[in-house]
């Protein structure tokens, strides 16, 4: 039996698409009537304290989200396999925004955009797309996405990720000893990392002062698609008011709603938007996750199966 | 000989590039000494009146410019065949602008930004790529790269041009008789047309009417890197406010530099820049020049030679 637990999501239709694709397969929902020692699956979002409470069969957890950052954190998740959701739809709006982003600011839209507030006629051409470099943080599904978009377009892109990985045309940095180097020649950064101890925090003030300067007027950007607690939003304020930054794209907040008297709100050549950078489709995701319990369920192999180890 | 006659351009720049391109073939400038029925082609951009006066043995005329519809209204200009500009770096610099605006509009950056100045957090999903349709006038080398970057980035595309042009993966329209239909299935249209008298205000309220409307929030958007003459910008102007677009950019104006009170700069979702998609670069274009000149010289076929009867 599959139980779903999601908060802030259309439980009902992804009950409907899940039972839809699993055919005679059982699927409820929490405020059903069923013998929780019969539940083998949970499709969790944003689980409450007790979401796993009486689960004692439970075989595998499945997540909705892309990211397990939080889930990991909840002190009743039990030890059985975890399984990411990996989507094309997911990844095709995820890259959506990363490029929008990212030529966005490739083509100095704050720039202009304060020269018409001014009513000023102002001629300045940006830089090719060849003679602009942007950085991608992890290299994951989400990341190695967005490097296949971009290259064509004509950017030169590089990544940086904790293990080796080679994209066609996509100039590699690995770990810790080489992160100074990656930042030193991008232009507009982009986070597309998991949210772990390690790379908690990572979009700081050191880190925007280590990016290349004097390719892109006005400063270089970032784009933060990932999670909230990747960036130090005091520093991100700090470092577009002094130009340590040019602008700066964020789809994630360290508190989610932002809060109304959050300084970002109104700082200058800051781009808000309110985490719908991209949703998991339920009608993908039906396919997705039934695959998963058909596959189980067969003895076949797990697949994106979360390392509780390196936190993804 | 070849004497160059560049308005409004760094013409010291062009003449330098040039002269090391060509070699030991003689280049002159407006101020120097020469006889002008030595002068066998003429480099011109923004000829003043007496540009072609004397020059009595010219052979080639050379635009700097893509788009040649104001030389082609000069009085003077001689019946001599009139070359082009046509290069890969203008090529890449105006794909970078319309991907860049067309991704921003898909995205609902109007949308955002005035949720922003509002401190309000609202979350709307954007349509995938897939779902939202491009459509490009003008299937010239500008318009054919355009399509050829925004294909893979996911978009439906479509395009409409005057002679029939095939392009993988892009729904082609052709003529009058399909330019309703082209319009009916397109969400963000696309400007890279010759202006010519057929194209002129090409963008106004009829053809803003026949957009698909809903699949934007918002409405449809428009933009427009071609010349001003496409577009009546009263009509622009009216369609902003009544809804009939959600939003549109402009880099070109029927006036140009747009004039201190003109209603564009303060209306809302239209994203002004100042004529600077592209610019044609004197390094690539001293290469593509020397060789045009060369391959002349040589008794070579020329190309990208202008069709006076349909003007580009």
């Amino acid at each position: 039996m599959l139980l779903l637990h999601l908060s802030d999501l259309d439980e009902a239709g992804w009950a409907e698409r899940l039972r839809a694709a699993l055919g005679d397969y059982p699927v409820v929902r929490r405020g059903d009537r069923f013998d929780p020692a019969a539940i083998r699956y949970l499709l969790v979002w944003k689980p409450k304290p007790d979401a796993f409470e009486g689960l004692d069969n439970l075989e595998l957890v499945l997540s909705i989200g892309a990211g397990v950052d939080a889930l990991l954190k909840h002190p009743g998740l039990p030890d059985v396999p975890l399984i990411r959701f990996v989507d094309e739809d997911l990844t095709q709006r995820m890259t959506d925004y990363v490029v929008a982003q990212v030529t966005m600011h490739h083509r100095l839209h704050s720039r202009f955009q304060a020269d018409q507030k001014a009513r000023r006629w102002s001629q300045l051409y940006p830089p090719a797309a060849s003679e602009t470099c942007v950085g991608i943080m992890g290299l994951g599904v989400l990341g190695q996405d967005a490097a296949r978009r971009l290259v064509p377009l004509g950017f030169a892109v590089r990544a940086w990720s904790r293990t080796p990985k080679a994209v066609d045309g996509v100039e590699a940095f690995v770990g810790a000893e080489q992160f100074d180097d990656f930042l030193a020649g991008t232009d507009i950064l982009v986070n597309l990392l998991p949210l772990t101890p390690e790379t908690a925090g990572i979009l700081n003030m050191e880190t925007f002062r280590k990016l290349r300067r004097g390719k892109l007027d006005g400063g270089p950007a970032i784009v933060n698609a990932a999670r909230g607690g990747h960036q130090r939003e005091a520093d991100i304020v700090t470092a577009l008011g002094d130009g340590t930054l040019g602008a700066a794209s964020l789809d994630v907040f360290e508190t989610e709603p932002l809060p109304a008297d959050s300084p970002l709100w109104d700082t200058a050549n800051c781009y808000l938007t309110p985490h719908i950078a991209a949703i998991s489709n339920p009608q993908t995701g039906a396919t997705y996750f039934s695959q998963v319990i058909a596959d189980h369920e067969a003895g076949k192999p797990l697949r994106n199966v979360v390392d509780r180890g390196r936190g993804y």
